[in-house]
């Protein structure tokens, strides 16, 4: 679940969000936009985890401010922010930011 | 829940963790460090979520990279931090990042 990013720089989408009650729609969408951001150029990796209370934050990252910028305008996407905005979310905040250094969990296999 | 940031730029520590099973001393010593890290300079917020199965992610926004290395080096958190190595996270990952644009909830109400 910790994504396998590659050597920074890179970029990040953070995420954060308080889910309305009630799921109306909101879990299928989750899913398809999920597989559908690992299909675009640029992905390299998102984390995501909700609490029992509905507040969340999804990870997102990417290669560079193209592929993000391509992801926002990706024509299904825009209709999920579009429900986001409207109907799914109380409340939310997002924040691009470049990844200049990590440090990530070592095989331990 | 959500952190009332200021405008960007600013920066952000995302960290990702899966929990080992069992307290361990864990969630007294998360609360203190959340607290800690409120009075530290340069801090400008916190945002933080955990699941039902360990998983989770915890941003903490800060004004400059001084400011988080400051905090890293705190010695109340280097004591948590390699609790954390050894207890706490069976795997974690740590990204340091430069936030550069910021869409954030309007005030509603």
């Amino acid at each position: 679940m910790i994504a396998a990013t590659p050597e920074p720089p890179y970029h990040a989408v953070i995420f954060t969000s308080q889910r309305t009650e009630g799921d109306q729609g909101y879990a299928a969408m989750a899913e398809h936009m999920v597989a559908l951001a690992r299909q675009q150029p640029g992905f390299l990796g998102v984390e995501s985890v909700r609490d029992g209370e509905g507040f969340g934050i999804t990870v997102s990252y990417w290669r560079d401010e193209a592929s993000i910028a391509a992801w926002k305008a990706h024509a299904e996407h825009a209709v999920a922010q579009r429900l986001g905005r409207e109907r799914w979310y109380g409340a939310f905040a997002l924040r691009v930011c470049r990844v200049e250094r990590a440090a990530l969990p070592e095989a331990r296999g």
